[in-house]
């Protein structure tokens, strides 16, 4: 019998590696994996919702293992030309990346919703769990820099998060309407709400500040667990401790924890980073180089989960 | 001194390789190219422009020679990928070909027209001579077939000119407006109006159908003078022959003069089809194989239509 729903709430790289082993463990229809769409963005006319692609790719096992991101068997045809007509070649596309994007996009323009699309090119790329926009509306992540705010993938990939970070802000998500079948997961049966370890800046607040999210997790009677994306005292990858620091934070898995404040029942942390955390903590390694590594840190996510209800 | 602007009419293929003699054989700004746009079509929402890119290639010496089509140095991952996420794949674009398609349609949705993304694109291509097309307003030439009026491309390349064609119409002609600089540079000092080796169906009679073209061309002082597509007796390439079969016409260079008619005041045709065309003609090799035989041909037309002043 069923012990209900595992939600996780996923950014991209970071996140989707423990979405996979959740994927591994879990019946197919007892995961729900809700992805930020906070760094989608527009380019080149074409919409990229990078951490949905990533999850996609990473559950479907077609992610390049060894660049970190993107597709396996990956070409750059594209990407060679598209300076040459005037394109902007700032942001990577890999020619077999771009059938999605492209795809994707002429579905959006057709009238088609994130969810739908989203939906049925993960069938049809193998994925077996389910993955779900956070939204079917727009949501974009900004920054705020000393040279004033500017759109997330600018900063991200363009400017390779060199400027220091003032402020974030998810422009659209005071009216974004929640991924309705999400807010239905959660008033159903839930096992657990899993934070996966991504940063929790630009990859799980902006879910969380889609109206109506952030109750719906509250509501739930499921334990909600996160696991710190900081590791030995630093971020595993990414700008989670620069940013941490910019924004006046100590550069620590409890500045991450204490960020989360009352939406946690539990946190996960790795040996020598559980300092200062208040409230239940389980010590537990958790970098993820192996998929067996992946495996172990989702039973063991689950397992403390199942131990705080 | 100048003896004036030489204006071509082109399609894609047969009608590049005159203009390519052409561009080797006059100065830079001695020739303007006007360029169906009848086979544009939207796909994956995209939209792509075979006749401009087909020009464009090979004026800027990217053609793949071997192919006959495209670009060279082409690689097909995307194609590879579209149908696993859902994508039309029966018409096959190129990763390099596709940046093109890619960064045109983001500057047409933008508002430009597609006259000046064409003049930046053939210019950063390295083209130096003018490729105008027809009309900056979408005109989609469309098949009556057996089954019913078609799209183009679905005719051309899904159904690989299979289907018996009835009947041809170029929706949206009636309301297009013909690309201005074409219109002042026939009012202009014009040494020769030249429609090359094209197929007249499909290729030329779209621009003809151009409201003011066809007057343009008529009231100009200088020379028209049409290249025949047929050759011994039948189409170099494409569905020439089998159209004008299907059209109740003789497989004959004199079906494609008497379709031009009045519009003509020469014409160029390949030993031993000369057979029946009313007017001056001009017997000539017109195979084009080698960059030689283009610019062969393109002192022949130029000498012919000088001739005839």
């Amino acid at each position: 019998m069923s012990r209900g729903l595992v939600v996780a709430l996923s950014g991209g790289v970071g996140g989707a590696k423990l979405a996979l082993g959740l994927s591994r463990i879990l019946p197919l229809d007892e995961l729900l994996v809700v992805a930020n769409t906070g760094d989608d963005f527009e380019h080149l006319g074409l919409t990229i919702c990078p951490d949905i692609d990533t999850l996609t790719y990473v559950l479907a096992g077609l992610d390049n293992t060894e660049q970190g991101w993107g597709r396996r068997d990956e070409t750059w045809s594209f990407m060679a030309t598209i300076a040459s007509v005037g394109g902007a070649d700032w942001f990577r596309l890999g020619d077999r990346d771009l059938a999605l994007h492209v795809e994707r996009t002429r579905r959006l323009r057709a009238g088609e919703t994130l969810t739908e699309i989203t939906s049925d090119i993960t069938h049809r790329l193998g994925v077996k769990s389910r993955i779900l926009p956070m939204s079917d509306d727009p949501v974009r992540t900004r920054v705020l820099t000393d040279s004033g705010w500017i759109d997330f993938q600018d900063y991200f990939v363009r400017q390779q998060c060199r400027p220091v970070v003032r402020k974030l802000e998810f422009d659209g998500a005071p009216k974004a309407r929640p991924q309705p079948d999400v807010i239905e997961a959660l008033a159903g049966k839930v096992r657990a709400i899993v934070i996966c370890p991504s940063n929790p800046f630009i990859s799980i607040e902006p879910i969380l500040a889609v109206p109506g999210m952030r109750a719906a997790i509250e509501t739930c009677d499921a334990p909600v667990v996160a696991i710190s994306p900081i590791v030995g005292g630093t971020a595993v990858k990414g700008p989670t401790a620069k940013m941490l620091q910019e924004l006046g934070l100590t550069v620590s898995s409890a500045s991450v924890a204490k960020r989360y404040g009352d939406l946690l029942d539990g946190y996960i942390v790795d040996h020598g980073d559980s300092q200062g955390i208040p409230g239940k903590v389980h010590v537990t390694p958790t970098l993820m180089k192996t998929v067996a590594d992946k495996e172990v840190l989702a039973r063991s996510t689950l397992a403390f989960a199942d131990s705080l209800t």
